[in-house]
């Protein structure tokens, strides 16, 4: 079983606090804040140990076709009461130590309360978001990053 | 004060067990051993807190000329009493939990006490050590990562 140490630790190194816009009509939510932790294939496991540590959220493929780039996987919360009812506790509890992510966990966890409180279904409330997500630097080191283009809708297929 | 627990994550998440061997006539060493950590410049205070929490080390600028690359910094450990005394016994006393760096510092472990037995000083002795180092992936999620880059001295100015 994970600590809450070793889980800050690798949130620290390689967690992601992301919120995603969507502009299509089709898609029921305007906005989706997500938690997620990309790994290579062969540490999967530890992203299944996440998602039991954390009691909630699924292991997904990361596609990249992009040359020299190794298949991934990543653990994603992305359901609204997984966040705010396990996510966003754990991190109050246990703030992430890097200045990167405390300040995005800060502007996550405002963002969750927000939609929590449908602040979303207004164009003032959602502007607001986009204010504090634009803050966000979305937990990588790189801006070319695949969670970061596949958070941001770019560069895949 | 970080715990051995964070520090696992953290490594688990962003560290690097490397072997680096030199072709110039002009180094004195043959074969360095690495075990490093890049963070965005933002978080440095994290690899300051790194060394002191390791007693060894330093903590190094990671100059980047890629377009979208975010200046970052290193906590680098080469210096071979260091890992031989530190390093290694902290890895053996608490193992990495991913497979990726397991296996890692598995063969890392391996070059380092070669090396600390001279090994590196015969033909025979060097290429043992070259096959250890062949079959590790440095810690790296993208082979065009900036560390891997770096270490294997291609792609920077």
């Amino acid at each position: 079983m994970l600590t809450a140490d070793y889980v800050l630790g690798l949130v620290d190194g390689e967690g992601s606090f992301a919120v995603h816009f969507n502009k299509s009509q089709r898609r029921r939510a305007k906005v989706e804040p997500r938690f997620c932790l990309k790994l290579r294939a062969e540490d999967r496991i530890l992203l299944d140990e996440l998602r039991d540590f954390f009691g909630c959220g699924q292991v997904y493929i990361q596609r990249d076709h992009r040359p020299n780039h190794s298949l991934c996987y990543r653990f994603e919360v992305s359901n609204r009461q997984e966040l705010f009812e396990k996510i966003i506790p754990f991190f109050e509890q246990n703030p992430p130590r890097s200045p990167s992510k405390q300040r995005d966990f800060g502007f996550f966890r405002q963002v969750v309360i927000l939609v929590r409180q449908d602040a979303h279904l207004t164009d003032a409330g959602l502007e607001s978001m986009r204010q504090l997500a634009a803050q966000m630097h979305w937990g990588s080191l790189d801006a070319l990053d695949t969670l970061v283009q596949w958070e941001r809708g770019i560069g895949f297929k």
